[in-house]
C-alpha cells in the first residue's frame, strides 16, 4: 500500500522494502515501531497477523497487540450502519474527506459478510472511496470475514485497537444493515450511526428489529433535489418515533439530520453532531463506563463461545441434538428433557 | 385450593382428601388423572412438583410432564406486559372473566421477580383478581420465582403443557414490564401483548428497549373520562411507531386499541385481535412453526445453561474472571485475551 506521503519514519520503509525481497518477517519490535510511527504498510501487516488463522502468525499478531494497548484508546469510534442503496459508502467518503482534510487522521474498517460471495459492496466501497484511500490522513481496511461471527468481531475490535496505536483518532466501522453484524458493531463502538432512505416503508425491511434503537444519530440520506421534502417529511417521523424510545443512561438524546453526499450538505453537522457527542460522555464519565463494559461484555462473550465450540466438536454430538430436535417437533419430549439428554451424552463422550 | 364447581371426578377429590390425611404422594397415574380431569388440586400439586428443586419430586414431575405432552398444545398462548400501574391486573382480571363467562377455560400464570421481596404485584393480583380466582372456569397460579432467570422461565414453560393437559384453553401469562422477563415470556408464548398507558414519556421508561418491536397488540390502557382524548392521541402515535419496525415473518400486522377496564371497553376487542391472530397463524402454519422454533431455541438455551452453570462451578473460576477483568479495566489486556486465560484456567481446573 502507497500513501502519498511520505511517513515520518524512513528506515521503517526501507526495512520493509529490503524485506518484501528476502520474504522475511518483520520483529516486534519492527511492527511496533512502524505501527507507531503511522506507516500503513506495517499497520496492514499487524492487522493479518491478528486475523491469522495460522498459530505462529496469530501469536506474533496477539503480542503485537499487547505491545499496543498503551497506545490505544485515543479515538472516537463510530459504527456506521444502513441496507445496501443507502448511501453509505459516498457518506462514508464525503465524511472521511472532510475529516482528513481538517487535519484529522481517519481510518475505515469495513465488515461485510457479503464479500466473501464477491457480490458485496466492499468492491464498490473501494471503488467509490478512491479520493478517501488514497488520503495521506485516511486508511481503509475491510474485515477479513471468513470464521465465526465472533471471530469477525474480535478481528474488527483488535484492528481498531491497532490503528488507535498508529495514532488515527476517529475510527469508522461500517457495517451492511443486515444480519448480526449491527448488534456487535454497536457493543464496539461509542456512536452509532443509523442511515436511512426518506420514504419509510419497503426500505426499511432490511433494517434488523431494534437497530433503530441503538442510533446515537439516523440520518437520512440523498436528501437533494426532489428528495428534500420527502427527507424532511422522514426526519420529523423518525423523531417522534425515538421520542417513543427510552432515555439513555450516557444522557444523549439522539439526533436526526437529513444529509447529502453530492451535495456536501449535512456532512459538517454530521461531525459537530458526533463532537458534542464525545464531549458529553467523555466529560460525564459514559464513555470510558461503556468501553469497559463492552470489554467486559466481549470478555464473557468469548468464553461463551469457547465452551460451547468445545461442546459443539464433541464428536456425535450433533447427531444427538438432530435426534433431540426431532423428538421435540413430534411432540415427544420438553426442551428441558432434550437439553438434559444432549448435555448428559456431551459429559459422557468427555470422559 | 377450592373450586366453586366440584370437578367432575368425584373418586380424585376424595383421593386428595384422604391423602392429606396421611401425607401421601399421588402416583403417578393419580397425577395425570387428575390433571386430566381439570382437578385444580391435583394441577396445583404437579406444578409444585415440575417447580421443586428435591430430585425426587422433581423427577416425578417431569414424568406427569412427560406423560401430559401428548395432551397439551391446545391454546392460545397470550403474553401480556406492561409497567407497574398499567392497570395489568385490573385488565386481566376483566378479560378472564369475559373469557371464563363465555365458557372458555382461562389460566392466568404470573412472572413476577418482584415477588420475592413482597413488594410485587402478585399479592397485589391476589387480591384484585378475586372474581377471576373464584370462576369455575379460570385457575390463577404464580410461578415461583426462586432460582435462575432460565429456571423460572422452563418452569413456567412446563405450567403452561400441564395446564393445557388440564383443559385450558387460553392462558394468559403475566410478567412486569421490567428487567428480563419480557423477552423470555416473548418466547413461550403465540400473541405478545403489550399495556400501555397515554402519555408518551416517564411512562415508557420502564419498558426494556425492543418489547415494543415484540407486541401483537399494543393496548393503551385507562381510556376513560378525562384520558379518552389523550389514549386516542396516544393510540394513533404508537399506531406510526409500529409503522415504522420491519413486517412480522408470521404475515400478522400488530394493532394498537385502547381499553378501559373499569369501563369494561375495548375488552371484546381484544379478544376480536387475539382471534384473528390465531386464525391467521393457524391457517398460515406460522403458530406451529413459531411454537417449533421456541422449543428448539429453549433447548439450545438450556443446553447453554447447563455448559455455563458447570463452568461457573469451578472452583476459583470466579477469582480469576476477576482478576483478568481488573486487566481488562487498566488496560493491560484484551478481552480476547482475558477469555482465553480464564477458559484456560477452567481447562486446568477440569483435569
Amino acid at each position: 500500500m502507497s500513501t502519498p506521503k511520505k511517513p515520518n519514519n524512513e528506515a521503517i520503509e526501507r526495512l520493509i522494502a529490503n524485506r518484501k525481497k528476502h520474504t522475511e518477517s518483520l520483529t516486534l519490535d519492527q511492527l511496533v515501531t512502524g505501527i507507531r510511527a503511522n506507516n500503513r504498510g506495517v499497520l496492514s501487516e499487524s492487522i493479518t497477523l491478528v486475523e491469522s488463522s495460522e498459530v505462529q502468525q496469530a501469536a506474533l499478531g496477539q503480542e503485537v497487540l499487547q505491545a499496543c494497548l498503551p497506545y490505544s484508546g485515543n479515538s472516537i469510534r463510530i459504527g456506521i450502519t444502513g441496507v445496501p442503496g443507502v448511501g453509505k459508502s459516498t457518506f462514508i467518503e464525503e465524511f472521511g474527506l472532510f475529516l482528513a482534510e481538517r487535519g484529522k487522521k481517519v481510518a475505515v474498517l469495513a465488515i461485510d459478510p457479503s464479500s466473501e460471495v464477491s457480490k458485496g459492496s466492499i468492491l464498490g466501497d473501494k471503488t467509490r472511496m478512491n479520493n478517501l484511500a488514497v488520503h495521506p490522513n485516511a486508511y481503509i481496511r475491510p474485515t477479513a470475514t471468513s470464521g465465526s461471527l465472533g471471530g469477525v468481531a474480535r478481528k474488527t475490535r483488535e484492528t481498531i485497537l491497532l490503528t488507535e496505536a498508529a495514532g488515527f483518532e476517529v475510527i469508522l466501522i461500517e457495517t451492511v444493515g443486515v444480519g448480526q453484524s449491527e448488534t456487535e458493531v454497536h457493543s464496539m463502538t461509542d456512536f452509532f450511526l443509523l442511515l436511512m432512505l426518506a420514504g419509510a416503508g419497503d426500505e426499511l425491511q432490511g433494517i434488523k428489529r431494534g437497530i433503530m434503537e441503538m442510533a446515537d444519530a439516523i440520518l437520512i440520506t440523498k436528501a437533494d433535489g426532489e428528495n428534500v421534502k420527502k427527507a424532511n417529511l422522514a426526519r420529523s417521523e423518525y423523531k417522534n418515533a425515538l421520542h417513543l424510545f427510552p432515555a439513555k443512561s450516557n444522557e444523549w438524546i439522539p439526533r436526526v439530520e437529513t444529509v447529502s453526499s453530492s451535495e456536501k450538505r449535512g456532512i459538517e453537522k454530521t461531525w459537530d453532531i458526533i463532537t458534542s457527542f464525545n464531549e458529553l460522555v467523555t466529560s460525564n464519565g459514559a464513555k470510558n463506563k461503556n468501553r469497559d463494559a463492552q470489554q467486559i461484555y466481549w470478555m464473557h462473550e468469548t468464553v461463551k463461545e469457547q465452551l460451547l465450540k468445545e461442546f459443539t466438536a464433541t464428536s456425535g454430538i450433533q447427531e444427538e441434538i438432530t435426534k433431540q430436535s426431532s423428538a421435540l417437533k413430534s411432540g415427544k419430549t420438553t426442551s428441558y428433557q432434550a437439553a438434559t439428554k444432549i448435555i448428559n451424552y456431551y459429559k459422557n463422550a468427555k470422559r
